[in-house]
């Protein structure tokens, strides 16, 4: 059973190829790599002032969009979040990653 | 069945209150909320330049940085990401949501 | 004589306290903190791309939208551009700036 | 009268070339242009962050890291603090400038 992010990501894909007058992901995509990429740094911003801000409610929308933008740049990219998944497990196992993972 | 990335986040969850000095989870929890966004927010930039510079592998990379950032962020707001999952879906449902998402 | 940007900086301090509807700097004051904030880290995103883009004329624009977005974020803590200048002073002397600044 | 800014700028140039073994801008040079505008990123979220937490001294450390790091790219660049004065009085004029600067 494919995870609810899974079902976004393939959503994503489908929507890419869209009108962009009326699909966010196909207007996204169609201004390219750069402005997918600069939308994913605008939210990590967000995300880093709504957890300063202690506000939870914020942190959850901002994460949401978040891994968004995340999953509509991998898309861009040719990879998916197995691939994501996969270099997680990698690091060790997935009991070990929380230990080994994002050092320096 | 849980996603990895839900076994992910439990490991978090029990990593938080082991020794700083074994446990990087530990470590990063103990330094502070605002140390833990600051991580976040580094590997959007870094997610953001292999985004730009095409590199694929790197993207996968930093990615996996992101996320378990944002995890280990979301853990310590006493979050979790079936929240995230909730903001999503609340968005007008899965298929909706590719096009509702981080408008403006 | 005063540098241009300190010519620019109360510049901005004027305008502060001005019509939202006219003045880009009172109305960006006036939706807060955090939005200011929010805009700085948004410019240094664009500066990074255009930097990896090795786009020099989009890399000066952003870096003029990076560094009038500081001076409006100091402003509003009630900073100048002579309190940053007085840190990279007091960091060894000018000369002895660009060995010490930023390490860590 | 050169502007301390400037003196700091030509004191990046000068030190460019220098040896990474005791110079911090020859040793970040050498990692390249995309380490640079990194730099530049985490600079710019530690300087959100302690705006957001309301840390004046803090905020005037991180600005003066952020200018630094700045001044590092547009060196990379073959670019200076002028073609970004350049820039800002550009948009208008100096007084001009806080009205204009930035939009979008």
């Amino acid at each position: 059973m494919a995870d609810l992010l899974d079902t976004l990501e393939q959503t994503i894909r489908d929507r890419r190829l869209g009108d962009p007058a009326t699909s966010y992901v196909a207007k996204l995509t169609a201004r390219g790599r750069a402005k997918i990429a600069q939308k994913l740094g605008e939210e990590a911003t967000e995300a880093v002032i709504a957890a300063i801000q202690d506000d939870r409610a914020e942190l959850v929308k901002e994460s949401a969009d978040l891994l968004f933008h995340l999953l509509v740049l991998l898309a861009d990219m040719g990879l998916s979040l197995d691939d994501v998944r996969a270099e997680l497990v990698r690091r060790e196992g997935v009991s070990g990653i929380a230990e080994k993972a994002a050092r320096g």
